[in-house]
């Protein structure tokens, strides 16, 4: 499964060069990802008292620098799910010509609120994130 | 009692007129009220898990537009406090030549995080935001 | 004329209350009248190399906090043209209810980018906020 | 060369978590690595007109959240000067204890501006960050 949305860059988003600053761009890979699990209806479940998603890396390449303007179709997938992360793969493309802006794999893990650790990712955890990836 | 700090104007602060943009000038008020209360040794008291500092209204004067490295000075001073509010003036000018940037007057309440509402300002309260101000 | 938009609160637009952060509010505002402009097709004539729309006051009263995964009306309307400045008006409510989170005037100036210096509003400028406000 | 800056996390820095977001890290990466080239006195030479230090990956681990009020070590060091690229490793860490907080490996092109593109790292370019590195 492979969600899509699509965003439009503000005067706001930018720096001193005129591009979308780097860290703007994780607040629209975070926006798609909500997005993402508000589509599927599991914000509640996966992000919600008992439960935390919890960023352990991101990996981001820049190829193009999105300028103001410029509409984005940013792409959310979960590619992977092992025993104790997954990762999701996010891609910032120009939306008119698929022209590729930024794409990244970011690895998170499940996090117990009340335990304050982050838990094995089996039974209805693992079911969970399958059913999103399916 | 009128306190100053400085900060840098960097790469990211600024949108795409080459301008700071207006959202971040109150993420520099906001840090400039934080180091205040700091140095005051007031933090706990009056942001922790009993009470709230919360903003009710900020009127802010944009007077020139702050540029890259640029470094800015930010006054803040508690000019008032009334019976159910407090006002926080705050400037920033020019480090340099104390050129005026931005002015603006913020009104704030406290907040009682268990009654869930906010408090008339008196006794330890008032003699809190009395000491702050003398 | 009266544009409305909506946003969603998301996790990164919250502060260490669990509240939208007071400069957050100002980038949903900034966000809703790009939008307007854009809908009205004018985001070039008012915001391009030419001529800028600048601000120089924003008073706005945080009526009650928006929380997480709160749907947001943004409403945004041009109150009124002077010869110098223009009024902003924009209102932020639950998009549920109507409830009223902030409401705010913005005052904002023309600039001619070449001349350095903000514009009397007459004549096509005055023209095209009439255009907008009608 | 490896240079150290500190910096305190605020309410504003937070999310729905408790913890600094993740976009939020890397503002506090590019704020540590101006302060670098502002020390060494070349953010002219190396963020002026002519030339853009232009970020094109950035890998970043978190490995533990960082909280109000929490003062933070930032360490900034180029460690690799290559043809095409250089690698620029930052870490944050907890100022009083040394826990790590997050870490990270940038890539970064030099962009010349006038050209459109970037440029081979050798010559004055070369000469200039074997300086900074020394």
């Amino acid at each position: 499964m492979r969600h899509s949305t699509t965003l439009c860059v503000r005067g706001y988003h930018l720096d001193v060069y005129g591009h979308v600053n780097n860290a703007r761009y994780l607040e629209f890979l975070e926006e798609a990802r909500w997005r993402f699990f508000e589509e599927q209806g599991v914000i509640e479940e996966i992000t919600g008292e008992a439960l935390a998603m919890v960023v352990v890396n991101i990996n981001i390449n820049y190829r193009r620098a999105a300028l103001i303007h410029e509409e984005l179709a940013i792409s959310t997938e979960i590619t992977r799910v092992g025993n104790k992360s997954f990762i999701i793969r996010q891609e910032i493309a120009l939306a008119e010509t698929g022209e590729m802006i930024a794409d990244t794999d970011g690895t998170y893990v499940l996090f117990d609120n009340k335990l304050g650790t982050s838990v094995v990712i089996d039974g209805e955890y693992k079911a969970l994130l399958d059913r999103l990836r399916a």
